[in-house]
């Protein structure tokens, strides 16, 4: 186990009615709040209604933004930080997904910066201040409401950068599983999809020594797959809604991964399948990630093995433990299949080669991964596979 | 799953050396900080005298109140308060395990409390404020050093009674792993055990639709159980160490138990052997938990076969749900046996019968426990089942 520093002062409110907490978690955001939605689909369903209605019980000023689409834009994110200004906002309330919350994430650091938000996003700053951020959850996926990080996209560039910090981690997530009973199965199983890999990017890695935390994630990982099924069948069954909206939070609240390395080559790889083909986040990791395990199975057998005897059942017989792992991953492609995910790129809608600028792309910052570090040939390899 | 409220912002700093971080974290204390510890085992060790160097690092002023024995009395809480009221402390360090954090999280209420700071542990009263408190852990054990709880003795009265506030949460927790390098194999399978017990009193629950925190839970108690033989083997097993001191924080953060009912009845026994006999907390643990178990295995028999299974992979059959409960319950004792604990009350030192008075004293605030609501009869009954 490595050395590690760890705080998650988020205040959770989880359950029935979480919404309505509003009222005495809000002040926490100051007295002009800007309220940050996407679509529209709260206003439609309600939740837009009721907040406005919670809110006006307290004595803050509202500010509104809607208008947050998947793969949150970085001019949406300019036009926030301006807004914000312009009011005097003092904190940002995030009605919604990942999307939104990122997107009221970057908003947050950027109010406070004197600089362009997007040197955070380029390494080319550090994050010093921010203002605290509130969060309404309606779609467990990216487990932002926990998280200290952010990814947003440039799309002129079609550049999709991500932003860590414990600033940005906020100080209050209200997460009622009822609000997310109209997901649609693909919204649904594109969550599934992201919060396992959350996992799994912290899961397969060479730190040694950390059984407690290979446990713990196995433990997400295995409450995540017997609890999707019956959610897809059931999209209102409360039990598996409240399940997978609390694994979403567990999945990136960075405890599952604490004292060890994460790989995250997936995650980058993806980044790009969506910046350049505006794909679902969740729906690009289903194709990325098996790929990615069969690229690199050689690089870390044992760990392989582990994930398909403790997460997959799959029965141990002595000297096979590559049949063993390659089991493992037929059996979670096979299990992204059962929930409606694509798990090659034409599925995806990927119907072009361009593998390689993609693959320079996601290498900008130099090797990607650990469990094997990645060159421009290798990433090529993953999409390569993908494909299967 | 039920509805709940979760914060937990301490900062943990964890690995070689984390004790150093005290030049940056002890600001959060205040200017005049109360250097809290135990019997002059941390002055042996040199911890003492590194404390002292980092803290001459920093501006603050230091008083010190050293002499916490274990089951922290309340006599030296009030000791303690005095102290900090005339010397104007604005924060208390523990130095220590869990009985110098209680004691410390004790004293942090009491200072800016007008009243007897009994009345927190006796229902009279609920906490409003608190110092800051800050942690360097010694001993893996009780969890205190991310828990919202502590638990004191009337010693005068034979009163062992807990309080519990998320204003009692350590604003830091420096945890170096080999710090523990010299506890004896006695203090380590007493820390194992307590902290197995902080997993088994959230794990036992009628609560329903909660597989993400049972699975939880399991990945905990088997970290601690693969891990416990390997550090009693070697004390100096860095590794080992470091999965039982992070096991110890993880078992009672809350985390484990979120969205359920507790049951707690094993802990209130407990602490009234531990008020009367003065035995080690974690010891009196491994004798009347396993009685525990059997005493209500028929009250939810179905989470009994599970943990019988998951946790110490009984092998399943057909139609015998309570032979595998047993057998699961025989096996949970043989490890408390391996580790050295006593496992019956004349191994643990108790060699006459208070029982019905204990179970009074247990019961002041009513029937115990959430698997089945336990009488006087009962927890006699748990008593004389922990003779075996």
């Amino acid at each position: 186990m490595l050395n590690f520093r760890y705080i998650s002062p988020t205040q959770f409110v989880f359950g029935r009615n979480a919404e309505a907490s509003l009222v005495e978690e809000s002040p926490k955001l100051g007295k002009v709040i800007l309220l940050h939605y996407g679509s529209g689909s709260i206003v439609k369903s309600g939740l837009y209604d009721r907040v406005k209605k919670h809110l006006a019980k307290t004595s803050a000023k509202i500010v509104e933004l809607g208008g947050v689409k998947p793969n949150p834009s970085l001019e949406l994110v300019k036009k926030g930080i301006n807004l914000c200004r312009s009011s005097g906002v003092t904190g940002v309330l995030a009605v919604g997904g990942g999307s939104v919350i990122d997107s009221a994430k970057a908003i947050a650091i950027g109010v406070p910066y004197s600089g362009d938000v997007w040197d955070f996003f380029t390494e080319k700053a550090t994050v010093a201040e921010a203002l605290p951020i509130g969060v309404i959850l309606t779609l467990p996926a990216a487990g932002s409401e926990g998280s200290s990080s952010a990814v947003v996209t440039d799309v002129l560039n079609k550049s999709k950068f991500d932003c860590e910090h414990d600033l940005m981690r906020p100080i209050f997530s209200l997460m009622n599983p009822e609000l997310t009973y109209t997901l649609s199965p693909f919204q649904t199983a594109c969550g599934i999809t992201d919060m396992l890999s959350h996992v799994m990017e912290r899961y397969f890695t060479h730190t040694e020594d950390v059984n407690l935390s290979d446990r713990l994630c196995e433990a997400v990982m295995r409450s995540i797959i017997d609890t999707s099924p019956k959610v897809l069948a059931n999209p209102t069954d409360y039990a598996g809604r409240a399940e997978l909206m609390w694994a979403s939070t567990i999945a990136h609240i960075d405890l599952v991964g604490l004292g060890r390395v994460g790989d995250w080559a997936s995650h980058r790889i993806e980044h790009e399948l969506s910046a350049q083909y505006d794909v679902a986040h969740g729906a690009g990791l289903a194709t990325v990630f098996p790929a990615w395990m069969k690229y690199v199975l050689k690089e870390n057998l044992a760990k392989a093995v582990q994930f398909a005897l403790r997460v997959w059942n799959v029965n141990y017989v002595t000297n096979k433990d590559e049949e063993i792992a390659l089991e493992g991953i037929r059996r979670h492609k096979a299990f992204y299949d059962s929930i409606g995910m694509p798990t090659n790129l034409k599925a995806l809608g990927v119907k072009d080669n361009r593998y390689a600028a993609m693959a320079e792309k996601a290498l900008r910052s130099g090797a990607l991964g650990e469990v094997k570090k990645l060159d421009k040939k290798d990433v090529v390899g993953i999409y390569t596979l993908a494909e299967a």
